[in-house]
């Protein structure tokens, strides 16, 4: 790799080494059915493997009994590339994404946001207004914990944190909503973190806020949601049935806030 | 909404419409069958479906006969949000991707990256260095032609652009990968846009390059692929492989070239 610097006309070239992030396919299964494929940075797999199952409404409230690698023997790296969450069958038969699609030749952004309300209860009404100086700082709190951002440029970084704008978790990975699964997964996996629902945090996201991220933050309980970058009009409409605040479209040292009626 | 401004303890909340980008899903179906779901913003969605049929091989050297919304006459807003791509039956039978998936309890990133070379040979080496200013240029080349992004910083840009830097096609979307597959599509599609094979065109790209957008240049023929933010190693790997000059990180006003031995 090299790096090119200056302007036009005196543009050097300086060879420097690759520091690039690593992306694998990794295979989500429940019970032994697949229930997606997603692009991942390597590690805490089991957390993302969870935290998607979970965020996705698949486990209901089935208990985890067991998360292991599809590893029979064999010691080929591509054998940690799928990953079970297992419930001893409790959880729901899983439908796949694209048989569930299918049936529905109408399927719409509100009609989603329908599901997503009968799924999950609204969260509880926040008792006071959201902390500015709290939503404001938070990216800038969590931007020494992103080593692989900081490397590569490359990467996502999720994080919640507390009222008093501390980060309490953080995840980074190549997809944001691997990064976010990987928050809930760790909170819902690891006793040492906070556990789910989320009363009381926020989550942080490094992009923008898309109605997937209002139904992460939504099904863990979390009473916030700031997004470095913008929300799209589906992510307001439900972060607005959620009892959600969201943040986002930090620019210039000001941000939006998409619930105004609570400041 | 409210944009808050200031320092802490000084903020400012000022209010302000909501200028937010709408996302809903799409259906892509094949001669009939699905193939994916994604969520966009809609317009240009017969360019999306093309350039997604097209960019993932699934046409394989299929002409497209017809493009059609799934409305049966009705009125409702959903009947658009599902497109079928018509080949007259002319293309493969479309495997489900998670149906793929699951019979291989094994994929890994170079074995995606060996697919994609056995589908596709390796583009025509280039005849001489990349023109850096071209490579340096073109996100700021690009930038006023994405109202959409202007308005509510929650959408992606790709772009072809020609071998002095002025932009040909750009579409937005809330899905970067949408983004591209527009691109493509519209110059499949339009008479009026370049065709493709793309030669001595190439590609901007508002986000990180991951493979799937090194995928998506090299099965249209382009012969660079400028992404904004960096790439991840398979992108890096897979550009190599089709001998696609890959540039990215743009910082403070310096980038990186990804295949030196091209400088």
């Amino acid at each position: 790799m090299v790096r090119v610097e200056g302007p036009a006309g005196e543009r050097r070239a300086k060879r420097r080494p690759d520091d690039l992030v690593v992306e694998e396919p990794m295979t989500i299964q429940l019970d032994g059915t697949v229930v997606a494929t997603t692009m991942r940075t390597p590690g805490h797999d089991f957390e993302l493997a969870v935290g998607f199952c979970f965020s996705e409404g698949l486990l209901a409230d089935a208990p985890v009994t067991g998360v292991r690698y599809c590893a029979d023997g064999s010691a080929l790296a591509s054998a940690f590339n799928v990953v079970t969450v297992e419930t001893g069958g409790r959880a729901p038969e899983p439908a796949t994404r694209l048989g569930n699609v299918s049936s529905s030749c109408g399927l719409c952004g509100s009609e989603q946001l329908d599901e997503l309300a009968a799924r999950l209860d609204p969260l509880p009404q926040p008792t006071g207004a959201p902390d500015l100086d709290v939503l404001a700082s938070v990216a800038a709190t969590a931007r020494p914990d992103q080593p692989l951002f900081e490397a590569t440029g490359a990467v996502h970084a999720a994080a919640a944190f507390d009222d008093e704008g501390r980060i309490v978790v953080l995840r980074e990975d190549v997809g944001r909503h691997n990064a976010v699964d990987k928050v809930v997964g760790a909170m819902l996996l690891d006793p040492a973190a906070p556990d789910v629902p989320a009363a009381g945090l926020g989550l942080f996201v490094s992009g923008r806020a898309s109605i997937e991220m209002v139904q992460k933050a939504w099904s863990a309980g979390f009473g916030a949601l700031v997004a470095a970058s913008a929300p799209t009009a589906l992510a307001v409409d439900a972060a607005r049935r959620a009892n959600l605040v969201l943040a986002g479209f930090f620019r210039d040292g000001a941000f939006n806030v998409y619930a105004p009626e609570r400041l």
